[in-house]
């Protein structure tokens, strides 16, 4: 099952600086072969639903191998069976209904 | 790794009453042995990673098999080093500091 | 406009005990009048559009003056026209149709 | 006081295309003289709190008034007071991290 997921990543207990974090997180994602877009809430994450969900998982076992005592993710996860849709299909449809 | 967990489902094309679905969801988590606390906006979800995101995934392949063409959840996972902490804990500690 | 909304307030920068920044916020809620509900992962708040927005903006002015440097508010917000509906309606329709 | 927002608008009720919903409302933010980033799941909003809040409230208002009869969005509203922070200084400070 193909899902787009968008994720964000919070780190308690670090400071205010969490990009670090965000970046070892992007990492695992590369290596896993995830296709991934950065925005300034988060990141939208494509590929299969195992595929993903174990990154996650791994995002947070490494967090806390750097030294994050406390994390939460908050991830919005979609399936369809009507169409297959792609990241970039999502914001495409939305682009074209604001063009004058 | 224990995790709690906070889960709204939304099903889309399948008109406005959604507590159907959301009642199958819950059979599953029910099912699996998890701690579940309904509220307004989601459900609490307690027990291993794994299991809780099983559960997850096979409610969405539910709610397809039941007709739903489009589904979204949101989900927030939070996970912690430092101590222990179950739902309940986590609402005592905001109750203890409310007590005048 | 009625609105139903969830919140998760995070302060950042304040070490992993958070309750009682998130009990300011329940003060808030209770001086405004509007009715809440805590739950494991956040706050349902029931009340005006208006009303429930001011008072999340208290809160966040509120923990910045407590001394928190960064403050992230996640926030669920449902309209509808259809029906009047309460956070007690919404959880009471999913516990109907659990029933045996 | 300047917020960052990250906004997603779910209409239920108007079957599964709801790009041209999405739309109308960027067309707000627009107007309203609000920097946006579209995403697949959602927009980056930047501007003063009253201002970004009070569009948000609108487009609740315009969809109700297309016909969506069920309408939720799910906001993150984060806020500072350590550092002055934009959309575009957030993805940066993460693209510095991952760079080889």
């Amino acid at each position: 099952m193909n899902v787009i997921v968008d994720l964000t990543v919070s780190p308690f207990g670090v400071g205010l600086s969490v990009s670090k974090y965000i970046a070892a997180c992007h990492k695992i994602f590369d290596e896993a072969g995830l296709k991934t877009n950065l925005h300034a809430y988060g990141t939208n994450i494509e590929g299969e639903w195992d595929d993903v969900f174990a990154a996650i998982r791994k995002c947070h076992d490494t967090l806390h191998e750097m030294g994050v005592p406390r994390l939460t993710s908050s991830i919005k996860v979609g399936t369809r069976t009507d169409k297959k849709q792609t990241m970039h299909d999502k914001i495409d449809s939305v682009r074209d209904k604001r063009a004058p």
